[in-house]
């Protein structure tokens, strides 16, 4: 990351400079805008189009599918909010599909179908049936997924013509407006593309989402469509997802906090005719390591106000949950946010943070360091000279922060990643109303 | 509440017409200022005096005490901070006195005296030394608690001198310049003065206490002094001061984010010559009961930028732990009160973080409802008829709004009181530096 963010200017994530990103090994990343996303892999079309769901009239429904070829051998596997209060979408993608057989996935944006009820179950039907009907597809081999304004209901009328648009406009170049089409409060669009050599031959791996502010998603829903033209078997599909979703997206959102709607989804086409055998698997997950980290980057940094972003990793904890149980109430405390906000490093808020979160312990070895300055030692604050204190303040000036804090009480680790949170966080969540 | 808040005019709690506080039958509250606080029942002296520690030069010292008459009777009880970095002040009135002799406390503000070190440890027991010498105490019966800045050294010259002189300043009138002494971020004094008959006779509680912004205390400590001229035995006290706390400050602070220093003190004198029967317990049991929630909700009022108080009641949840769980989710969503402060009355972000932090279950009956006006009924939201939308504007632009939340999935419950989070939060928490 290199610019800074502000008003109507992004915080930007770029992999080539960012602390947090690196590229696995023989997995090269490609850069031209009309190639990345979903339909970079072969074997898939995609659309977006506007079926006037959103006020704006901005594009709010798209389609992606394995191409017709491929229907036979495709896979496919996804990963759902865990929240009590799924949204329709989510209950018919979870409990009304064949997860393995996926083959297409529709979606929409401008309203996200939660909170509607036994009406709002019947138009997420409608909009796989309507997805299922176009593509010739049964209907357990659609995924649906919605974001936006929720207990409203959804019009069932615009968004089953939308999805029969978006079917009728589907093609292999139509990955840009396919993630167009699902963005809400989106600054930015997200999407990536990566290729990456087998003893078998090349395999692409595209993905694309919308979300943003992901620390405390609440509401702000977060979408996400992986794709691939490797042949992989269903099972290693949906072990890779969920591995991977855990070690990226959920080390940016806050289990705790998932909304509604959080959906990812991932198909496999096999167009490559690359069967992936063990260290092909190996550098698929890694690639889709990258990539959902990448994404999920994209989402910190497009926060509400963010204008930085830490990574927290939290060393020699009792164990591991401990050691999650502390990385999270670090990275949602607004005083531990607000500091970094104001370039602060604030050793005492993120200490309190965590010592709140493991109580009634002892830990007298504890170590805290920020950009590699350590500024608590044996649970005592450091006298820093001089030339630690201004290389520090560099650090809290730019736009990624590293911090390390280290229990010294065990073998238990955790990482995540946050934003911080400024006046414009205030501003966009105070006057959106419902 | 009636006032509004904003820059330099803090949100008032008028506990004659805060929705959130009833008087308990027979007791009454004296609302003269001179009177109010820790010397207002009998058999207690304090004083504050300036000591340097505070770069302001304001008031930073102060001592309590049970007078020396009263002292062969006098009984104590202490609640701690749980955080695992307890400051060196609560590691010595925690493991270094014998709280049910308790007779009295020493107290600064402006240097939390936490993450010091051994030294810091050094410091606390000169201060307990200094105020036991000067009341001709055993050091064992002298609490101290400190709060301000953290990672500081502690200057002990100044701070056993300070103690020294608050100890010749002690007066049955110093209950005032006690409480100013203990002040930090506060802009407002906290104090309280009740009085209630029992058969025996009358008895008389007061009680002082620091704190803002309690929501997400961090290094926001809260310090607090209660203290009654009944007779009460030990145990009574401790387990009245632990179970009333746990429905008063618990349910304002999160239990998961107690900073480094939190303390309360209790001290009974006996100086009224009144034994508690049965009922007598009870009464003081509610006495304290409302003295520390009147204190506690002038903490979330004094909140950094707090513009209304929220009491959020689960109902239904399937246990009490479960409803705790949720009630905290939702009290610490930056989502939420942040649309509190805008006046939004966005249930879609109370439901999405009460079923992030109970996940993977189904309550399809739940109901929320704000102010009175139910918004949503059978998980679907309710769509308001036009009375019911004025009804509800009006509760959402008032200083106090009182929230609901059903499970109907069981029979636990929970309660929570929260501040909103504006601007000025964000302006005070960046600009606060270390």
């Amino acid at each position: 990351m290199s610019e800074t963010a502000g008003p109507g200017h992004p915080l930007v994530v770029d992999p080539r400079s960012s602390l947090f990103l690196s590229l696995p090994a023989k997995v090269t990343e490609v850069h031209e805008a009309e190639e990345v996303g979903v339909t970079f892999p072969r074997g898939f079309v995609a659309a977006g189009v506007a079926a006037g769901i959103k006020e704006s009239g901005r594009p709010d429904v798209g389609v992606v599918a394995v191409e017709h070829q491929y229907r036979t051998a495709s896979v496919g596997a996804a990963v759902f909010t865990r929240n009590s209060f799924a949204a329709a979408p989510v209950v018919v993608s979870r409990k009304e599909t064949a997860l393995p057989r996926l083959a297409a996935v529709a979606m929409n944006s401008g309203n996200a179908n939660a909170c509607t009820g036994a009406e709002g179950l019947a138009v997420a039907r409608a909009m796989q049936s309507a997805c299922a009907t176009g593509l010739e597809l049964p209907v357990e081999r659609v995924g649906v997924a919605s974001t936006g304004i929720i207990g409203v209901p959804l019009d069932q009328e615009r968004l089953t013509a939308g999805v029969r648009g978006a079917v009728a406009e589907l093609s292999r170049t139509g990955g840009a407006r396919f993630a167009a089409a699902i963005m809400t409060t989106d600054r930015f669009d997200k999407a990536v593309a990566l290729e990456f050599d087998t003893p078998n031959g090349a395999v692409r791996v595209g993905a694309c989402a919308k979300g943003a502010g992901m620390i405390a998603p609440g509401m702000a829903t977060m979408l996400c469509v992986v794709t691939t033209d490797a042949l992989v078997p269903p099972t290693v599909a949906s072990s890779l997802l969920s591995r991977e979703v855990g070690h990226t997206f959920n080390r940016v959102t806050v289990d705790g906090e998932m909304s509604t709607n959080d959906s990812v989804f991932f198909l496999a086409s096999g167009a490559s005719g690359v069967e992936l055998v063990a260290e092909g698997v190996g550098r698929l997950g890694s690639a889709l390591r990258y990539a959902l980290l990448r994404l999920a980057l994209m989402m910190v940094a497009d926060g509400e106000g963010a204008t930085k972003v830490m990574r927290l990793r939290v060393d020699g904890a009792p164990d591991d949950e401990d050691a999650n149980l502390a990385a999270r109430a670090v990275a949602n405390s607004t005083l531990v946010k607000t500091a970094m906000y104001g370039c602060d490093p604030n050793w005492g808020r993120i200490l309190s943070a965590a010592g709140a979160a493991l109580p009634a312990r002892s830990f007298p070895s504890v170590t805290l360091r920020i950009g590699g300055v350590t500024l608590v030692e044996r649970a005592t604050a450091v006298s820093l000279e001089p030339e630690e204190a201004a290389r520090l303040r560099e650090v809290m000036h730019g736009s990624e922060v590293d911090v390390v804090l280290d229990f010294k009480s065990g073998v238990g680790t955790a990482e995540v990643y946050f934003a911080d949170l400024g006046h414009e966080y205030v501003t966009i969540n105070a006057e959106y109303h419902t």
